[in-house]
């Protein structure tokens, strides 16, 4: 009624436009009403960093003709936008494009933006460089970039996120929740994917918004306030004013036609009344923004500004601009109870027949490149430590900010365009290359044994082979000749001394491996099997531009034993006797249907395979005393294609089998066996395009499978997805358990989830989760595991077995906005071929509960592979003129359930380190307990001057984190087991303390006066 | 050379990202370079006043999905965007949004943009309310609507518009260039379309520029510096910098992939180089915009900025921010000479079969409502004048607005999305009922003889027909009965006395007419047909809701006499006697095929009319001695539908016909003949959906022809475009006389134009021109004038023919845009018709050389009908208590050859005078002549003051327009006539003289002290 005056008096005033003045001075002021439904407005914008534009062209805005998007436009427009009313609100999330920003900003533009940050107009949340997928990164990818965001913001602007954001990303990982949530000190974390059955449950029962306790081994102690969006992350329908947007603006100008406040407040108040039935407790939020939006900020923020006025002045709802950190304080303030979240939301569907399970797969090679990466960047970290950070560079900073960049939802998920693939691709790359110059440097400081810190160079210069995987290593392939012997340093970034099997591509089969101390070796030499000669020459020319000169025709393995945080040499010579030479493999080929069986396998570990059958049949360990009959297989589906009653195909990120089709190897195919002292492999080529070795090492009670799929046939018009089984007899009752980012494992149960009753549409989709680490399945005897070298998608779909998608070629778009089928190829002068795979997974069968030892242990060792660095010895006697063996920790070595997940020194020289507890509560009864560490023994040679303790992305100390956190009420408190911490760290004694699963963060400073620099010449 | 080595620089300081600071500072300062190439980057935006949205709209941004526009986005970002470097530069031209925006704006924000505009920042060119339409529009509405937005310019900032920017208008009038142009101040006039073969010739040689004549009276006194842009006014390819614009951005951070600079010069050159290449002198003109474009203007700044700096830095040619007027200034410095343009750019083709002709005629309803409201609006700011303006309203300025409004080059065009033309009808409408209380009111006061200036309202109340021509007139058609008698005031807004008859529907026809006096005056009823009668009911219905009670059986037709800018009343009661009644009509109705002729007529002119043929054969004046073999028909063009191989439709725009269909009456319809002492009328029912009346007035001289033509039929699938022909045995030699918006008849030759050879596409369309005032033919011995009642296309296809397309109904969308076929329709309860039309022509055969007399006084006769104000007089004597008859102008009277054009009272009490000389030079050989106006009898009871001439818009003294204009010389000065203008005002004669065609304006101040106000009581 009031509002009816309003208007009137208004129209009278202004009925003759003219040029009379309308000048409007919106009131925007409204703070939350207690009595009221308050509607919380946070202004968004959603800046993927890359997708189907690669990162740069979405901060400039080229690129536009594939989507409009300038990230640029949205932080210019946003600062004039915030200035021109004190009550305007936002949140900015990328820091990836805001440091791009930030860096082309005049000094008073900075001074501005830092008056908005600290005034809370402008609010970082989330913070990490990029919005990370939750289902195909690593842990430790998680944390480097979300400190590295985190750093920055608390470097230019001194404050920390509250707030975890995932709005976007596909499904949601319980790694993320009290690892990247608790544990970074967040208050509250929210996201917009869940799955659509589970969504209509907690709509009906109003628990969108829970307490989320992601660990099972940290239970309360590291649970968080999460809350999944109704719908999305978008505005409610009818209130998105990006320019040219059809939503209906508010028209307020009597003197102009189309007046429509009225009927903008009903929408508005019917938009929150519809949302407030579904929320506990009288605040709801409205996510005002979406994909790349506020591109002329102005736009949303006159609207809101009218919409908050007259919305207010109606008085049925109070609406008023907000951000997730007031929103969750008001929520926090309402001291209600909370439903109790465990686990995680993984698989998401967004429909019946819409599972995102495809993308744990799709992209196989920036799955692994991503990978292979993450293990060499902590391994570079390491060494540029060691040697001391040259603040002149070479820098590692540009791998960091590459591998943080390839975090994204849609990067290492494999749902970006191939020219987007291709950049994060090209940015890995680069950044390898300045890495390398850094560990190579520094491994030859240690070996010259000078003090490279102030600008010396060492005389060494070593090489690398970061195609060793396609069985290219340049350095390795030399000529070995008298008088010029090859050096390979042997670097172990492990806490543990560590011995492994070294394969390298050589092109003389009479070579001799001497270890440091000049003693000869045991040695073999496989030969070089022609498919994977022709995959080396065809990638080496499609990727490189020509083929290579030389053609190695053998792979040379030792094996090499390494300390903790050291490396050991080895010299490889031409064999000057026949004795003192590699043994030479032996190699038998068994047609297919001769009836027989052949064992392989050194000592404990025996695999036994029927030529008659052409397969895997049984595996036997004479020391666990595990027998299994086992069989190995191929199957591949065909990608639903789409169809008018059901458009929905499969495709990058959504995973829909339209059949499976096992792919039985033809009658005529060969097993070829190969066996030698150090390695034993039995070769398949199952079928024209797929090829797999089953290897076992000497000294190792697991089987390494390299498989080789590619390039997919597509000819028939199909897309297929190929995946690999391991099957046993084992009764695993529909049970199996899968790894959350590479750290805890999460019991998964076929055909249902814990929060809903399912109702199963797509009886193969909904059942893949992903893997980082592993997945196992187990009975009441024994366990099957299965380790893998990337992300990947993975189940169980049978009892027994565990399978894993190796491989995806689609031919259609999956319609959720990449608009390209995920067909990947390889060209060579404009000539495509599908892209072939290689890669490794690795099992085990273990005695029931003694799986975990293996599983965490090699799966370290498969993250952190041995780094080689390869150099020649001309004439002059290596090893006494070099360091030959080294340890940066001396003769410490961490506990078998510790790693460090990061050594790293700082722009200030203080060091920050992550321990890691490797172990979940009652995983392995020897390890899942509370450990310690002596950090005096980590730094031999240094005296710790001080330690602080921070919080996981270390921009705050863990005291002050632990202070300022909201507790949260939970409806009914359930009886967990108690959980442990480890405790504070003495300063005299300096020992930390680990429970399972506890990651602990430090900032050490070293006192400068003290240090001795080992190598100081 | 210099350029690489910066970037390498460039490059190398930042050659890691981090966060080291890469603010640039952009050189944006250059100015003119004397011996470069100049490119003027001229940023601007072009901002339809309605088309497929309505004006408001598109200022506010609503309706985004018909398209995303919203000028108050321009207008905001603007602001800022010229704020943040004092070198950039913007042009603003559609008033009507500018006005929208100004009054929303705070004080702050006022006195900014005062300073943008006084630094030149921010310059007004155009500055009209709107870009008016060039072919569709009546010369007065062109200079009032400019003068309404450059009166706004010069009251908020004190600047007047140097610059002519008619960019996007379909074709461009003599009057546009001479009038609108040279007239206003303007220094140069810009435009975009003209023929594509003249421009292809023009681009050959180099004459897109020139200076262009528009009018042969006034030759080189009203010449003006005229530029047609080489393709159209957007940018070049690749340079558009919208936000989601899909040119590359300059990619200058050497820190992110996909650097550009170099490829943007090479690009920015390259477009440069091509343009000079068809361009005189050493500057060009890139346009830096289009249509609602700089919705975020900073995203266009941006990249000129940077553009402006490399471009510089390259320095093959040099960049900078410019406007038109600077490019104007540049072109002028040079002191080259300019091929002379004389006529009109008419029509305008942009490809072979492209004629954009339709919209001469397109939605003939909206243009011929826009020209009553154009007449009515210049009476009712004479009677405002005459009362007394009332600053508490009711005001004309609404009707002013809206006509302003519906000057634009897609409103009175007819080329505006449906309800935008329903927009632009519903503000006229508005504007009429204000505009009319204002008329009924001056009337009232006038007859009352009260002064209404001070607040005071006259007792009498009036009513007013708007809807006459649709037979509806509610107070005519009271019930007349005894004490009850109908008063009819009649306004005359001319200069001079006038005879006209007046038709009025009544419901009796037993009706006696008495003059003012009493005097009983001749009088006739006519019956009111029955198709009028249901056009009447079923458009009542359609547009007022229901439909109208009574129902009128008689036409009553009575000839009144009325001073200059004065009044006469008539008395209309029930006849007491039969011999004092109106005089009844004779109706006759001839079946076709009767062997018979009729002759219908009531003096001097005779027209013959063949029972036989069913329709007219002989034009025959008594007096002239004329005596022609005359024809009437009709035909329809199909409307082409495209093809793929020739895609143009026939649309709202472009008139591209499939076959010419004569339509032929059909055997058995009849001629009607109605004959009567005032009206002799012979109507033809020509087919089911057209109606013809040859109308013949007691006292006049020529015929009025009224169609009703509709609704169309398109159930055949083909689109109809109707025209009407007069044929005589004329021989015309394949020319024509078209007039240019009313003013300047131009001379058209069939099949040729005075530019080019013409490469004839299309015989029928590109023969079309646009017609405001009248078309003629002639011989040697006499020629045949048609004048319109609205804007219309015509030609003379044939020699001795004349051809009006009256009306069109097309079923397919022409491809420019609008994207709606031009199938207008009238709907009752949802169910619809095709639109009637119905319309008045008036044509005249006079011996050769005498035509312009009819012409010229019957074209203002037409503009400028009586103005009808109705009331009762109940019981009392009317004549006795009121004033029955009245002059503004007392016993003066205009020359013949003069009109008053404006006669307005200001804001300031000042008074807008405009008067016209009506005649071209060497048209009349009497009238064609110097004539003189006496001021002060034009203002008897007042005493001027104060007398200053101004420009044509009235923002200038006359006088300083004159000092400031640049001459501009001419390649070849051909031979012509010498032209005259007025000479100075003698403030104590104060006698006014006008040369032919000349147009002089004045402000008058009266001496308020002396005044006497003639009705002060």
């Amino acid at each position: 009624m009031e509002i009816a005056t309003v208007f009137v008096v208004v129209l009278w005033v202004f009925s003759f436009g003219g040029a009379e003045s309308m000048y409007m001075v919106y009131n925007t002021s409204q703070g939350i009403v207690p009595d009221k439904l308050n509607v919380h407005l946070v202004p968004h914008t959603h800046d993927d960093v890359g997708w189907l534009k690669t990162v740069d062209q979405y901060y400039v805005g080229s690129n536009n003709s594939i989507q409009g998007a300038c990230v640029q436009n949205v932080l210019d427009s946003l600062v004039p936008a915030l200035l021109a009313d004190k009550n305007r609100k936002f949140i900015y999330v990328e820091m990836a494009f805001f440091e791009r920003w930030w860096k082309d900003q005049s000094e008073a533009v900075q001074l501005t933006v830092k008056q908005l940050v600290s005034s809370g107009q402008l609010e970082f949340i989330n913070g990490g460089m990029c919005m990370h997928d939750e289902a195909a990164t690593h842990y430790v990818d998680m944390i480097e970039q979300t400190t590295l965001g985190h750093n920055f913001i608390k470097k230019e602007f001194g404050v920390t996120p509250r707030i975890g954001w995932q709005i976007d990303p596909f499904g949601h990982s319980a790694v993320q929740a009290y690892l990247l949530g608790a544990e970074i000190g967040f208050d509250s974390l929210f996201f917009g994917r869940i799955d659509y059955q589970d969504r209509a449950k907690r709509k009906y029962e109003k628990s969108l918004e829970v307490v989320w306790r992601g660990s099972k081994s940290l239970g309360s102690a590291a649970q968080i306030f999460a809350g999944a969006f109704p719908e999305n992350y978008e505005p409610p329908s009818g209130f998105y004013f990006e320019v040219n947007d059809a939503s209906p603006v508010v028209q307020d100008d009597p003197t102009l036609f189309d007046y429509n406040v009225q009927e903008r407040v009903e929408d508005f108040v019917a938009a929150a009344l519809s949302q407030a039935n579904i929320t506990r407790t009288n605040h709801i939020m409205f996510t005002m923004g979406t994909d790349f939006k506020y591109q002329y900020a102005h736009t949303w923020f006159r609207q809101m500004d009218k919409l908050i006025h007259y919305v207010n002045i109606d008085g049925r709802v109070n609406a008023l601009y907000s951000t997730p950190s007031i929103y969750t304080d008001a929520k926090h303030a309402t001291e209600k109870s909370w439903p109790v979240k465990t686990e995680d939301f993984f698989p998401y569907a967004d429909r019946a027949h819409g599972y995102w399970t495809g993308y744990f797969s799709s992209r196989p090679a920036i799955k692994r490149y991503v990978r292979m990466m993450s293990g060499y960047y902590l391994a570079a970290r390491q060494l540029e430590f060691i040697k001391g950070r040259n603040k002149s560079g070479p820098h590692i900073d540009l791998l960091a900010d590459a591998l943080a960049i390839a975090q994204h939802h849609d990067a290492v998920t494999g749902t970006e365009k191939q020219h987007v693939a291709n950049d994060y691709a090209k940015r890995l790359s680069m950044g390898y290359v300045e890495a390398e110059k850094v560990t190579s440097s520094s491994l030859a400081c240690l070996v010259d044994s000078i003090s490279c810190t102030r600008g010396r160079n060492a005389k060494t210069e070593f090489q690398q082979c970061p195609l060793l995987n396609i069985s290219y290593c340049p350095p390795s392939e030399i000529d070995i000749s008298d008088g010029k012997n090859l050096i390979v340093v042997v670097y172990n970034a492990l806490g543990w001394k560590r011995e492994d099997v070294i394969r390298i591509p050589v092109t003389n089969e009479d070579v001799t491996v001497r270890d440091s101390a000049g003693r000869v070796i045991e040695s073999q030499v496989l030969p070089l099997s022609e498919n994977y000669m022709n995959l080396r020459n065809y990638l080496v020319k499609a990727y490189r531009g020509q083929s290579p000169s030389k053609t190695p025709e053998y792979w040379l393995a030792f094996s090499a034993s390494v300390p903790p945080l050291g490396f050991n040499t080895y010299t490889i010579s031409r064999a000057k006797t026949k004795g003192a030479s590699s043994a030479r493999s032996s190699v038998h080929s068994l047609r297919r249907g001769e009836k027989s069986t052949i064992e392989v396998g050194h000592e404990n570990l025996k695999l036994t395979f029927s030529a008659e059958e052409g397969k895997l049949t049984n595996y036997m360990n004479i020391r666990s005393l595990v027998n299994e009959s086992i069989q190995q297989s191929f199957s591949y589906y065909a990608g639903y294609n789409g169809s008018d009653e059901s458009p929905q195909s499969s495709g990058a990120y959504v995973f829909r089998p339209n059949g499976t089709f096992l792919l039985e190897p033809a009658k005529k195919d060969l097993l070829t066996v190969i066996r030698g002292p150090i390695i034993d492999e039995v070769h398949q080529q199952i079928n024209p395009w797929i090829y797999q070795i089953n290897r076992l090492y000497k000294g190792k009670e697991h089987v390494e499978v390299e498989f080789t799929v590619g390039p997919i046939p597509v000819e028939d018009g199909i897309g297929k997805e190929v995946a690999a089984q391991i099957t046993t007899n084992m009764e695993t009752n529909k049970t199996f358990y899968t790894d959350s980012n590479g750290r805890d494992f999460i019991k998964r149960i076929r055909d249902y989830r814990t929060d809903w009753d399912l109702k199963v549409n797509e009886p193969v989709a909904g059942n893949y989760y992903p893997i980082n680490l592993g997945i196992y399945v187990g009975d009441d005897k024994s366990e099957l595991s299965v380790l893998v070298d990337r992300a990947v998608g993975g189940s169980s779909l049978v009892d027994g077995q565990i399978e894993l998608m190796l491989h995806r070629r689609l031919l259609r778009d999956d319609s959720k906005g990449v608009a390209e089928a995920l067909n990947e190829t390889v060209c060579i002068d404009k000539k495509c071929t599908g892209l072939t795979i290689q890669g490794k997974y690795y099992y085990r069968i273990d005695p029931l509960g003694e799986g975990a030892k293996w599983r965490r242990t090699t799966g370290q060792e498969i993250y952190s592979p041995f780094l080689l660095a390869f150099t020649e010895e001309v004439k002059d006697n290596w090893m006494s003129s070099h360091v030959p063996t080294y340890s940066a920790i001396d003769s410490y070595s961490l506990p078998d359930n510790v790693a460090i997940i990061t050594l790293q020194e700082l722009d200030n020289r203080k060091v920050l380190l992550r321990l890691a507890h490797l172990y979940e509560m009652e995983e392995d009864k020897d390890l899942s307990v509370m450990t310690e560490v002596e950090l005096q023994k980590l730094f031999p040679g240094k005296k710790i001057g001080k330690l602080v303790e921070m919080n996981l992305s270390a921009n705050q100390e863990r005291s002050e984190m632990e202070k300022k956190r909201l507790g949260w009420k939970v409806e009914e408190e359930s009886v967990t087991k108690t959980t442990s911490r480890g405790g504070a760290v003495d300063p005299a004694k300096l020992v930390v303390e680990l429970a399972p699963m506890e990651i602990r963060t430090f900032v050490l400073d070293f006192d400068q006066t003290f240090s001795t620099q080992v190598f100081d010449a």
